[in-house]
């Protein structure tokens, strides 16, 4: 079998790896897409290397095939198609025993903390995995993970039919909140400077803005009467999306901080003060949004084609990760691990 | 009738003032007693002339004697104890249709943005009065307007019985807090600097820690054993506050911003995705927060008589600001604006 190592500065060696023999608990999985992330782009630009042990078979949206079932696991079948949900929990903390075991306070994330899916071949517990029903081919199967990112933020923001949401930045997540959003039942508009991801909001079916050319705040005041966007999600991570989350959300409005900031913004905490504003934060999923994602895909409500910019093979994952860089117009590069 | 007038400068006029007849839907009240609050002394020193009105009676944590009932009013008789809600909404706005008057976006605050409760006899709508039970006297019944900020501010952190709060800040309305949270059946712990202050929270019978002498983020890690604060109000104003704030919120905590901050401190939005914090801000009170006030000081529940500092008559309005200005001893001050 084949892997992929991220082995620092941009590159990956193409090894061939070893196929693991699944313990009691755990399955091992014939590895089918697996989708290039903001994060993995982090990564291969070395700004994770003291959190990633290099080399490292990274990667963590991923379809698959069930290959070999460890002792005492129940309910799968080889050759039955599955995702992972990538995350490996303690069980034993006060937030695992509250329930939240995707904020796991000893949590690993399965492709950054520990190996991940760019190979031909993973083993993974078995309780990380959600079956793909028939319908949902294995392409799509690599998109859940991404799409249950936006299910978790859209469930955190307690998002009501009718409700006018506003997402600031219309990367892939931006662009999959507001497919889930409007699956809801929202009015949604995506605020994006880049003209490409603007017209892939408007092939969605949902309104969009470039704040560099329009007054964002007057745009929304008026879309809005006033009464100002109910939900905000901020999933740019720049500056000006700071400024404008206090400023569009209205009255009791839920601004939700998908992005990750990693330096400290100034925030305008007297509008949470006089708006009685909610920022609300969320970090990945939990069964639930995977459970959620796989029935918008199977029921037709979302159509992830669109959202698939290229696939390659795992051979040449080097120039998939290359032609992600710096594109906005790419919105999710898959890698397929076997050919089908 | 006499009138107390701020009229800028740290002063204030006694005037023959004008006895208001109720008109339709509105009652005249004999004034008892009216607290200082922290906004009027904000008032007093002259940050707020340029939305204050001057000369203006302010004023606005009130109890009273129904004294004269204007036509339409149903449901209350002369010689009634009541408090007044402060709050002047439009009824007509978005956020008014959707129940939330109290952040109307047309808000008028009684005693800031329009005549206050210094004076002998103030005329009000009818709407804004709640009534004080027997056994209820109009010195705690002053005390109702703040202790229905920290019923609201509670009622916003969704407090739940054997959960641990971190109140920052232990002015009157950071021990308020303290004490409704302790009602609830909350483990409470108020972080304040100032020795009297702390030895008030000890006196209420929660916990106190001096932040500038302990580490308070390794004190609340060690008394919450890693998990972390569920609830924190932040009601300091001050900046030690916003960083600790983020830092002993445990995950899926809840922060309440109780203090206005006018100016924008930067805010550690990686604990926010990290820990899936949650930030609510919170503003003055709504109708349920004055009877849960009402009930809190009625059943005994919490005892408001520690929280007086001192009373003082309307004439001698000037000295009792001044008493409390830089005064971090004096909880409540009180002005008696009738002799009961």
């Amino acid at each position: 079998m084949q892997a992929a190592q991220y082995i620092g500065n941009k590159s990956f060696n193409i090894v061939e790896g070893t196929s693991i023999k699944p313990k009691a608990g755990e399955i091992r999985l014939s590895v089918g897409y697996v989708g290039i992330c903001g994060t993995d782009m982090h990564i291969y630009h070395g700004v994770m290397d003291q959190r990633v042990s290099i080399p490292q078979t990274i990667g963590h949206e991923i379809s698959g095939v069930v290959a070999e079932i460890g002792e005492g696991v129940e309910g799968f079948a080889v050759g039955e198609n599955v995702v992972v949900r990538p995350l490996d929990w303690c069980g034993d903390c006060p937030t695992c025993n509250a329930g939240h075991t995707h904020i796991c306070q000893n949590l690993k994330f399965m492709g950054i903390d520990t190996p991940g899916a760019f190979q031909s071949s993973w083993t993974v517990k078995a309780r990380t995995l959600h079956k793909l029903p028939a319908g949902v081919d294995l392409k799509q199967g690599a998109l859940i993970e991404p799409l249950s990112v936006a299910c978790h933020d859209v469930r955190r923001s307690r998002l009501q039919a009718g409700e006018k949401v506003v997402v600031l930045g219309g990367g892939p997540i931006g662009q999959l909140v507001a497919a889930v959003a409007k699956s809801v039942g929202a009015e949604v508009l995506v605020s994006e400077p880049n003209e490409s991801r603007r017209a892939f909001a408007d092939e969605l079916g949902v309104k969009s803005v470039n704040p560099i050319e329009e007054d964002l705040a007057a745009y929304v005041d008026s879309w809005t009467q006033t009464k100002g966007a109910d939900v905000v999600f901020e999933v740019s991570g720049v500056k000006p999306a700071i400024e404008a989350m206090t400023e569009i959300a209205g009255r009791r409005g839920r601004i939700v901080m998908v992005a990750i900031h990693s330096v400290k913004p100034e925030i305008d905490l007297f509008q949470f003060f006089w708006k009685e504003l909610e920022l609300l934060g969320a970090r990945v999923y939990e069964a639930a949004d995977f459970d959620w994602a796989i029935e918008l895909i199977s029921s037709g409500q979302i159509d992830l084609k669109p959202f698939i910019s290229s696939v390659s093979s795992l051979t040449d994952i080097g120039s998939a990760f290359a032609s992600m860089d710096g594109n906005p117009e790419g919105m999710k590069a898959l890698v397929e691990c076997n050919p089908q």
